[in-house]
């Protein structure tokens, strides 16, 4: 490809989970919430206008982001950006706050779109492995970066960080901090208030896992109006359309309905964790959607996952060094859980 | 702002044309198509499931490409990827084909986002004055370049190009050529077939003006495989939501709907034209669903703007050298354009 650019040509692009058109598969590999989003969103969507989907959406997505900034104790809309998804605000910080050539953060394991949007972006990301139990190490406090992405809990173990080693390294860090709170709705607590105490510091939040948005693409980022207003520049004009703000403003609304349903995951996570360490697996405590299940027996994970594909169960499986023996499974509905626990018994009995 | 990259200290970001909530607004601003999209949109949306929003949506949105390659006379939808609106894909060219420090070439007058993308970008935009008939000029073929934004029709003089400058400019010029068909469905020929001849040849599209699409953003850009394979890098990987992909699917399914409305929107162009040219104004034979409306008399143009915003009619007032005597006016329905040059008879009679 003669006029692509140089640093584009080892870039393979992020590698999304399988969204595979079987029927009746049980779909444990995206971390999809296996339950609807409110009621009150399809009738949000039912309700456009030809009119709304005539004319340019609001460009900073207003209305949103002042209900946004209520419900998480902020003074203000000038708290909060949406974005199309929360994918669309992880590359738009590395834009605003990053030079190419520039040195970017991260733990080991974490999400691994870091690294295809730092590779993008011409950035070169660090990764410094966590402790055993998926603690931030002391390393981590040691390396002078532009910018951290610090996922919490973090994917693909579930485990929260300590919140006072994250607040000592927003301190220490001089850089600007991401926390991404993609699943903070299946954990105890959240980092949301850090924004008010540190200046570095962004919590972002998406609507694809909690509130069941994923086809609808919305993400939040909070952060101390001067790291917002740099973000209304780099961010597309009208990056958010009018469906999409007028289902996360009815999903705002309908609070309560989030809560119930993440509820419910976080009984049935319960529940799958025990299961699978009863099996012999061993399952960090998690604090999101889905589990890390580790295996050292045999057949190995490798085989497990193709196993239970052949029988309609998709899990994750990453082929990674120290994640080649782990599965990572969605926590579904109790009845699709029931299914996974019956097919691996099955398989390792 | 401490943290913010030093490219950004001197971007203000675009300046969207206003979208005010005054009762009763005539709307001739930001070139929105005056007449609602296919009622098959409105259907697609309503009839959007829990299911389609509580998954991700395609990724690679294969149904909408395929329908869009088809109709376009490409082989498959490999020639083809959607963007979260054009905006999106504008940026994505640059990001994909364009180092910091580069240069980007376009023409002017152009439309005033490729200049914000360039400096989010970190690259240097050269613009070449169009002749007084808004052609390219010679000085245009000889400027090296890494990628080149060509308007065509142009904006904001709504004047093509001709068709044998812009194909010895896509032999003669190494780099990629955007060509931005935004409004060519309200004029007479169209490049979508010079993909199909070069390969250094991107030709994009809006869903915003001819579809009436512009609350739900949708852009298309169509290039040879190998250019559309390196957009697909570095794209977001769910960078288009389940409404926008539905609602996409059924206009591109209900195309003469759009191709009436267009005729519409052509035939009161024409009557605008003729009226303005009436009396006094000086407009260039637009094939968008604007005019460029030159004014040398009294009161000013800046005064005939304010005049007409306070009588509740918005049109689009560029305070730039060569634009300032100008307005730029949305083609609206009849009725809405029997309002604005009643009102202007008014002012300058």
């Amino acid at each position: 490809m003669k006029y692509r650019r140089e640093i584009l040509r080892d870039v393979e692009g992020y590698t999304p989970g399988e969204q595979p058109r079987i029927p009746n598969l049980i779909k444990l590999n995206t971390n999809e919430n296996p339950y609807p989003p409110s009621p009150k969103v399809m009738e949000a969507l039912a309700a456009l206008t030809p009119a709304q989907v005539t004319k340019y959406p609001d460009p900073v997505a207003l209305e949103l982001r002042a209900e946004c900034a209520q419900r998480h104790g902020f003074d203000g809309p000038e708290w909060i950006v949406a974005g199309n998804g929360m994918d669309e605000l992880l590359a738009l910080a590395l834009r605003t706050f990053v030079d190419p050539g520039d040195t970017v953060l991260t733990v080991e394991p974490t999400y691994t779109l870091y690294d295809v949007l730092a590779k993008l972006h011409g950035a070169v990301l660090t990764n410094v492995p966590l402790t055993a139990d998926y603690q931030l190490a002391p390393a981590f406090f040691e390396i002078p970066a532009r910018l951290c992405f610090l996922p919490r809990p973090n994917a693909p173990s579930g485990v929260c960080a300590n919140r006072e080693d994250i607040e000592r390294f927003c301190e220490i860090f001089d850089g600007i901090v991401v926390i991404d709170e993609a699943y903070v709705d299946f954990a105890d607590d959240t980092c949301m208030d850090l924004p008010m105490r540190f200046d570095n510091v962004i919590v972002m939040r998406t609507y694809s896992k909690s509130f069941s948005l994923a086809g609808l693409r919305l993400g939040i980022a909070a952060a101390n109006p001067a790291i917002i207003n740099e973000f209304m520049k780099t961010k597309d004009s009208y990056n958010l359309n009018a469906a999409t703000q007028a289902a996360g403003l009815a999903a705002m609304r309908d609070y309560d309905h989030m809560l119930a349903s993440a509820a419910k995951v976080r009984a049935t996570r319960q529940r799958l964790t025990e299961a699978l360490i009863q099996m012999g697996f061993s399952v960090p405590s998690s604090q999101a959607n889905f589990v890390l299940a580790r295996w050292g027996g045999e057949p190995n994970a490798a085989a497990l996952f193709q196993q239970l594909r052949d029988r309609g169960i998709l899990v994750r499986y990453f082929n990674y060094p120290n994640l080649d023996d782990c599965l990572r499974i969605t926590v579904g509905t109790d009845a699709e859980i029931d299914r996974l626990l019956e097919a691996l018994g099955g398989m390792i009995g």
